[in-house]
């Protein structure tokens, strides 16, 4: 169950302890009976015997009587609080008490941890380690879940293969496929790789529609810049009950990034640079997964503060978001991003990327030690 | 290959890209034909045809010719740069240059992504969704990764039982181990639950010797106080060829945390209630996972700054370190840390946490606002 999003709340059944048990080893007692216990004036009480853990306690305790308990064992009845080993002295069958207790002292009542009938998890909680000692602690075995949305992804190039086996003079191994099918499993999608459709409208067209039989949210790779082989938007455009709603975005890398609808289910359009595919992605593809993977929680690791290590110059963003890829490097005992210089079709900068800073529209440089908001995608960042 | 740990450099035996190529759609051409242009004369060049994706490219540019040629697409011989079609005039078959051109303008040479012999990726790198896209872009199917280390984990406790079906008054279901085992798989390592072991110490030492033969670092939980109950150092230290090196740590909770060594492998003794059971295996499992599963990186996540929403008063810490946990807030625009408040037994106050502060010896609160550093652990802070 871990990393899976919760679909419905889960409620405690039973409660955390079940029933009212001991904070240490040491003596269960009556706490009436320790009144007026002082060093000069200690109270004595007689040892009745010993509670095991994991054995069911059927004893009582009557008044000036105590019994040995372990640290997480029952009390017997009548035992309202506990007096810690190492504060009490021992002497053949009886203990000396030099404190006074109150009702209460060193118990765990039933239900402290959890109450019956509580809420413990929330739907939309992406279940993490200690979500699952919780739910086994409950004896909880199922709990439902968000099914991970279907991602089809498709290719598209003349030049791209995909083995190498079919390499050739002139073509080109498909890649960032398999980059953004890591991602879309990371972010909680499962991804399906559609392979590649040559730059052809009328194939793009019938590689989507086969897509959308199975997926829920589709992802095309290259094939959508503004020009002769705009072949992705005509394709989706051809479709019946088609639509292309947004075809460019203010964000470079990136901008010709889009999603379309057809039938109902939305397809997400990336360029084909490795930089401006991940831009697109980011953009349109993160947040429908998280939409329709119910994930509810904001994430704290989403976006880091850090310094930027030296001067990034822009130039010509105008009215565009400007993407600055940057790596975290150690530098006089604190992090820094460092950015990542280089075109946006090099694979070699998205690798040496931990993140990326988004410098707002007419912004032309990030100056050495900016302070910058660094965003983070789990996947690329960490595995 | 995603999450694992590499266990050898990778070396790029092609060049990325693979030939020169265009950075854009234009047209190929000999930059010296350009030299002169200007918008009131322009160079005329001569289109010979055009230059198709996918296909090898055996064409060669003579003195006054251009070839079409799209983005990615390969340079006829002789051919040194691109001039943009935005940038041109076309009228018929030919074209009009108003800027003269230098050598490699608008071409991505052969290697400028990855050069034939580089290193790409170095040997302790945990592989993300960017590195297995290089990868595929390489033609590269495997790569030695590090081997997970095996980690046998052994509860013990007589109240504990492991399924529901076992439950009877007095029994508790064991759950810590779920955690734990959801924890190690997280940081790279293959757990293996070894089931419950009663307060005896032969069967502890048993059950140990059987976990260390499958496995490489063994973890138990539980039984390693100081006192009455103490069987699981005890168990270590009758095997042979054993010690418990160290019983007792300067942090709280978890203080009776500890590690032995049997047979040259290392068990890590972690206490029975939950946030010292954590505290045990971040202070001394994660560093061991993280050694035996050869990861060379350090991560920028692992700590990150926050500022506390509210006062934490602990008392009588003295020499120990105090260990605070927190869950992360959104208040006013920033992220803060809130402490969790609740004993350590408590299985909630961990299902609460994002992450948890360690303040040092002596420091008897943080206050409120205080910038803390926020320690964060892959599994518990996130899935």
């Amino acid at each position: 169950m871990f990393g899976r999003v919760l679909a419905e709340d889960i409620v405690a059944d039973t409660a955390l302890p079940e029933h009212d048990c001991s904070q240490f080893d040491g003596f269960a007692v009556r706490a009436e009976d320790t009144h007026g216990a002082s060093t000069d004036t200690p109270v004595v009480l007689r040892v009745r015997g010993e509670i095991r853990l994991g054995r069911g306690v059927s004893c009582k305790l009557c008044q000036g009587e105590t019994y040995k308990v372990p640290t997480g064992g029952l009390l017997p009845k009548g035992a309202d609080a506990v007096v810690m080993e190492e504060q009490i002295a021992q002497s053949g069958n009886s203990i000396q008490i030099y404190d006074p207790l109150r009702v209460g002292d060193n118990v765990t009542p039933k239900g402290r941890d959890v109450r019956r009938g509580k809420r413990i998890l929330l739907r939309g909680r992406t279940l993490r380690a200690q979500d699952e000692g919780l739910l086994a602690a409950l004896g909880v075995k199922a709990v439902q879940v968000v099914r991970r949305p279907v991602v089809p992804i498709i290719s598209s190039g003349n030049e791209l293969v995909g083995d190498i086996k079919e390499k050739r003079y002139g073509k080109v191994l498909q890649s960032h496929s398999h980059t953004i099918a890591r991602l879309v499993a990371r972010l909680g999608g499962t991804p399906v790789d559609m392979g590649i459709a040559p730059d052809d409208v009328s194939a793009i067209r019938e590689k989507i529609l086969e897509g959308l039989r199975i997926g829920d949210l589709l992802i095309t790779i290259g094939g959508c810049s503004v020009g002769d082989r705009d072949y992705v938007p005509d394709a989706i455009n051809q479709a019946r009950n088609s639509k292309v709603i947004v075809h460019g975005i203010r964000r470079r890398p990136g901008r010709v990034s889009g999603v379309g609808v057809v039938g109902g289910k939305p397809i997400v359009m990336l360029p084909g640079h490795i930089q401006s595919t991940f831009v697109g992605f980011y953009t349109f593809a993160i947040p429908l997964i998280h939409i329709m993977s119910g994930v509810s929680e904001e994430s704290p690791l989403s976006i880091i503060k850090a310094r930027m290590s030296e001067e990034v110059v822009f130039n010509g963003s105008g009215e565009f978001e400007r993407v600055v890829l940057v790596g975290f490097e150690r530098k006089s005992g604190g992090w820094v991003a460092r950015p990542i210089m280089g075109d946006s079709s090099l694979l070699r900068t998205l690798v040496e990327a931990d993140g990326f800073v988004i410098a707002p529209p007419r912004k032309t440089m990030l100056e050495r030690d900016e302070e910058v908001d660094v965003n983070l995608v789990p996947g690329l960042s960490w595995a």
